[in-house]
C-alpha cells in the first residue's frame, strides 16, 4: 500500500514528539514539519534531515499529495487550523484540548461529515496500556458497580500564557475519565486559586457529578514541589489504583469494596449495614508499548478504513464541554448543571 | 506536687489510648475510666487492674477529689458531657470535633470561662512532631507567603453511623490547618456523595479561601483501597510534604518556589513573569514522641498553671465552624461565606 | 483448664514484649518477671501491678507450680539458664540464638528429651504471616524448583557488647530460611569488617550453598543509614519479595521465571535456551496477628499436648551450626564446609 | 575548529546509544557505523540517513580520515579491534569490561602510550550526575573515614552467551566504587552460583577488602523479580544511598554516622564507646545531564587537547584486574589476594 503523506505543525513541547511517532511509522511518510519559529525547525533538521521543513501552513494546504495533518499549535489555533486543513480535504489529528469552545468542536465534527474526513483528538492516554485494561476490567464488571473517579495529576510546572491549568492539565483525566465512564457528568463545579495575575488559575479542583451517587474528581497544579498522577476508579467490588510514575505495576487491582445491605428494621445499626472486603492486590502485566505509538497506528487505521476513531470529534467535544463548564464555574462560584443531551445515547 | 486526678469516659477506639497515656504521665493519677459497655471496662481491667472502672459517669461528676475529665465518647454526646464535667467544677479535655454545632461550643467556652476551668480540645496532630516542624517553618518565614494547604486522609474506613466523611475525617487536617495557617476562612464549599442511604457522605472534597489568594483543599474518602495521609503546604519560598505514613522522613522540606514578577509592559510575554527555583530537598529530624503524650503533658500543665491550652475552645470552635460550613455546602451546593468575626485578630 | 504458670526472665528490649503477649494469653497465668536489674522490674510494675518481681532466678526454679520458664537474657546465659530451667522440670522457651556453640544446644536438646519438657526456640519469623505464607506457596509447589534466597537486615543500630553483627542479626534471617528451604546448607563462607577493636564485627555477608545449585546470601549491618528488612525467594516458576517494612502488602509474589531448556546441539546459541516469563505480580492478604502472639499460642498447645514445636531445640541447633561456620570462616578467611550428618534426612 | 571524524562500531543494546550521543556532539562527525550484522545498520539507517553504514572494519582503519573509534561489540573482540584502531593511529573508546585479561589490557595502555592516542573506556557512571555528587562529597570530607560500599545490580535480565554476571554487571559498579575510593583493595573473594550448565553464573556476591577495614560488597543479578539499583556508602561523619532508579532526588546524604571512643579502661562496656549521631537526611539537585553525554565531551576534550581522561586505560585495568580476581575465587572458592602494586600510589 502506498504510504499515507503527514505534515505535523507545531514544533513545541509535543510537536517533535508527534514527529518522531510518524516518523517511525511504517505505513505513513512524514513529508512536512511546519512551524512559524524557524529555530525549532533547525533543531529538527539535524535529527530528521530528509523531511521537508516549512514556515508556510499553506504549502501543506496547498499540497494534494498531502493525506493528513497533524496540528500540535497552541490550543487557540487548533480550530482555525483544522478548519483549513479540513476544507483542503485533509484527515486531522489535532492536539487536546480540541478547541476553546464548544461551538468551535461541533462545527470542527459537523465539517469532517461533511467532507468524509477523520477527524480524531490527539487523548493520547486512552491508548495508553493501564488506561486499556482499566478499561477492560470495567467493561467484563471486574469493579461492580462504580463510585467514584479520582485524579491527581500535579508538579512544579511551567507556567502557560494563554491558558489556565486547568485547560493545561485536566484534559488528560477528563479524556480518560469520559473514555472509562462512558457517561456525561450531570453537574459540574471547580474552585481554584490564581496567584499571579488572578485571571490564571495554577491551582484547580473540579467536582463531576453522574447518575447513581457516581463522583469524579481532578485535582490539578503547577504549584507542587513533587510530581503525582495517580487515578483511583472504585467500584463496589474491586477498586484500582494507577499511578503513572511508578516503572512497573503502574496498575494495582485491588479486591475490595462494600456491600450495601437494606436494613431490616429502623432499629438495626447503620454500620452492620456495609459489609467490607478486604482481598488481595493485583498487578497486572501491562503493553509497554507507547501509547502515541499505538494512537498513531489507530487514528492511520481509521483513515485507511474509514472507521471512527476512538478518540474522535465527538469525545475531544466531550472533554470540552466539561472545560467550558470548569471555567464557567471558577467564574461565577456555581455548580454548573450540564446540557441534558446524552451524547453516549 | 500531689498528682492531679483523671476520669476517662467513653472506651472505643480511641478511649484506651487516651488512658494509657494518662496512665503513663506520672503528674496525674488515672482514677476512673467509664463506658456504658461493661465488656469494653472488663478488657481494660486486664490490662490496668487497679483502675476503678465503672458505667456511672455521675460517679466521676460527684467525686469532689476528681480534677480531670477526659471525654472520648461519639461527638453527639460531647457537649452534655463536658457541660456537666465543667459544671461540677472539673477541667476537660474533649475529644475532636468539639461539638455537634458551634454554639454548643460557644457555650461551654463561656461555661468553662465561668467557672475558670481549662478546656481544651484533642486536636491531637497539632502536637505532632511534623506539624510542630512545619509552624516553626511558617514562623522562620522559611515558607515565604503561603499559596496554597492540601490534605489528602483517605482509606477504606469504617462507616460511622451517626457522622459523615467529614465530621469524622476532616477535623485532624482542619486543626492541622487552623493551626498551621492562623486564618479564619472566607468562604467553604464542599462536594461529596453518599453510596448508602444517600444522607452520610462516604467521599467529600472541601475548599476553602482565604485572604491573598491562598487556597486550602481536604479530600477525605471512606472508600479508598489504600490509605493515604498527606498534606502539601506550598509557599512562594519553599514548599512542604508531609507523608504521615512514612516510617521515617515524614517531613520533606523543597527549597522549590516562584517568584512573580511585575510585568514591565503589556508586551512582555506572561510566562517570563514567573521565576521557577528547584532546590534541594531536606528532611530534618523531627521529634519521635508520641503526639498524645505530648498533648497530655501540655494539658496537665495548662491545669497546674492555669494558662491556655494551644488548642483550647476557641480551637475547637473554629473547626466546627468549618465543619458546619461544610455541611451547609453539602446540603445546598452553594458556597458558604464565613463570618467575618475574625477570631484571630 | 487451669492455667500453665509462666515465669520470664530477662527485661532488656524483647523481655517486654514476650511479657506483654504471656500476659495477654489466657491459656497461662503470668506469675514472675525476673531480673537483675531492678530498675527494669519497677518500671514493669507501673505496667503489671500484679505480677510477681524478683531478682533471684532461684526463686522460679525453686516453685513447684510454675510450668514454664521463658529466657530473654543475652546469649551467652541461654545455656546455663536453660539447663537450670529443665533440670528443675520446667518447660523452656529460650531467646534465639539459642546458645553460643552447638554443644551447648545439643546437651539442652538431649536434658529436654530425658525430662520429657519442651524446649522450643524463640524463632519469632517463622510465625508471622508472610512467613507462614511463603512457606505455603513453596509446600504448594507455586515456586517451582528453587534457585536462591536473598536477605538484608541493615539499620543504623545499637552495638552489642557481646556478640557481632552476626549472631545479633543473622538469626532472624537463618531461621526463616531454615524454616522455608528445609535444607541443610553444604557450606559457609562470610565475609565482613568491624570498625572499632577489629573484634566485633559490624557488617557481614554470608554465603550458603545447598544441592542443586540453590545459594543463599544473608546481608547484616549495623551501619547503614537506612532500615532495610527484605528477602528474595527466587523459583523457577515464581519469585517473592518479602519487605517486612510496608505497611501493606508485605509480600509481592511475581509470576515471572526461566525455563532452562536442554541444548539441542553445540552450535545453538546459549542464551535461546533460557524462556523468561514476566507476569502479574500478586500480593495476597496476610495474617496480620502478631507473629509472637501465635508463637505463645503454639508453644502453650505443644506444652499442652506433648507436642513438637515448629522451632524446636532442633531447629535452633541448626541456625547456631551456622553462625558458628560463619564465625569460622571470618576468622579464617576459609569456607566451612557443613557436617554431612543431615538433619532433615 | 574542524570537526573530529569518528566510526562507531557494534550496534548491540549500547552500540546505538553512542552512536545518538556522538551525532549529537557538536565537536565531531559521526562518519561511520560499523557492523557484522547488516539488519542492524539498516534499522540505524532510517534514524540516521546520512551516515555511512559498512559492514567492514578496515574501511575505518584505513580511513586516514577518521580520528576516533568508538568499539561497543562483544567483550571478547575488545582487545583486537583496539589494538588495530590504535595501530592505524585512531583515539579509541572502548566499551567495559575493557578487555578479558588483566595482560590485554596492559598492552593496549602500552600500545597507547606509544603511539601518542587517547584510549578511554567508557566507564559511563562516572560521568553520571549522582556519582560525581558523591566524589565531591568525599573529596571535600564531608563523609568522614569511609567504612564501606555497598551495591546492589539486580535484575530479570537477559543471560548472556559468552560472559556471566560478574563480568556483565559488576563493571558498572566496580568502576563506580573505583572512581569514588581511591584506592585499591586487598582481597577479593566472590562467591555465586549458576543454574544452567554450571559454568555462567547468573548470581554473584563479591567482597573486596581495604586498608582501615573499608570493606565493598557487590550483589550481581539476572534473576530478580525487581530491579534493583542501589549504592550505599558510609562514612564515620555521613551515610549516602544513591538509589538510580528514583525518577527525583536519587542522592540522599543522611547526617548519621558513629563516633569510636578509645576505651579509658577495660571496665568501661564497650557499648558506651560507640556514639551515634542521626541527623537530617539532604536530597541535593543533581546535574541530570546525560551521562553518556557529558562523557562524550570529556573524550572529545581529551583527543583535542592530549589530556588523560579520567576513566582512562589504567582505570578499565583496575576494573578488570578485579574481575579477574573474583573469577579465580569463584573457580577456586579462595580468597585472592590483590597484586601489590599499587596503581594509585
Amino acid at each position: 500500500m502506498k504510504p499515507l503523506l503527514v505534515g505535523v505543525v507545531g514544533c513545541g513541547y509535543w510537536g517533535p514528539i508527534l514527529v518522531r511517532n510518524f516518523y517511525e511509522n511504517e505505513a505513513v511518510e512524514l513529508k512536512y514539519v511546519c512551524d512559524l519559529a524557524l529555530d525549532k525547525l533547525v533543531k529538527l533538521h539535524r535529527r530528521y534531515p530528509t523531511i521537508e521543513l516549512t514556515t508556510q501552513y499553506k504549502n501543506l494546504l496547498s499540497d494534494p499529495a498531502l493525506d493528513i495533518i497533524v496540528i500540535a499549535t497552541p490550543v487557540h489555533t487548533h480550530y482555525e487550523l483544522a478548519k483549513q486543513a479540513l476544507t483542503a480535504n485533509k484527515h486531522v489529528l489535532v492536539e487536546k484540548p480540541m478547541c476553546t469552545t464548544s461551538k468551535e468542536c461541533r462545527e470542527l465534527i459537523a465539517l469532517a461529515k461533511a467532507k468524509g474526513r477523520i477527524l480524531m483528538v490527539d487523548h493520547t492516554f486512552v491508548y495508553h496500556g493501564a488506561v486499556r485494561r482499566i478499561k477492560e476490567e470495567i467493561e467484563r464488571q471486574e469493579l461492580g458497580e462504580l463510585l467514584y473517579f479520582d485524579s491527581v495529576r500535579i508538579n512544579l510546572g511551567l507556567f502557560q500564557s494563554d491558558i489556565n491549568v486547568v485547560w493545561d492539565l485536566a484534559p488528560h483525566d477528563l479524556s480518560i475519565m469520559d473514555f472509562l465512564i462512558g457517561q456525561t457528568p450531570q453537574s459540574v463545579h471547580a474552585t481554584g486559586t490564581s496567584h499571579t495575575d488572578q485571571k490564571i488559575e495554577d491551582i484547580a479542583y473540579i467536582t463531576l457529578t453522574f447518575a447513581n451517587n457516581l463522583i469524579a474528581h481532578f485535582h490539578v497544579s503547577w504549584l507542587s514541589p513533587v510530581k503525582v498522577r495517580q487515578i483511583l476508579v472504585g467500584g463496589t467490588k474491586k477498586m484500582i489504583v494507577y499511578d503513572d510514575l511508578q516503572p512497573m505495576e503502574k496498575l494495582r487491582i485491588y479486591d475490595k469494596g462494600i456491600t450495601v445491605e437494606e436494613p431490616e428494621s429502623d432499629e438495626r445499626r447503620y454500620q452492620n449495614l456495609i459489609q467490607y472486603r478486604f482481598g488481595d492486590m493485583h498487578a497486572p502485566v501491562l503493553d509497554l508499548n507507547e501509547a502515541l505509538k499505538i494512537e498513531v497506528s489507530h487514528f492511520v487505521e481509521c483513515v485507511q478504513t474509514g472507521r471512527a476513531p476512538i478518540t474522535d470529534g465527538e469525545a475531544g467535544l466531550r472533554v470540552v464541554e466539561i472545560l467550558e463548564a470548569a471555567s464557567a464555574s471558577l467564574a461565577t462560584g456555581q455548580t454548573q448543571q450540564m446540557p441534558c443531551v446524552g451524547v453516549f445515547s
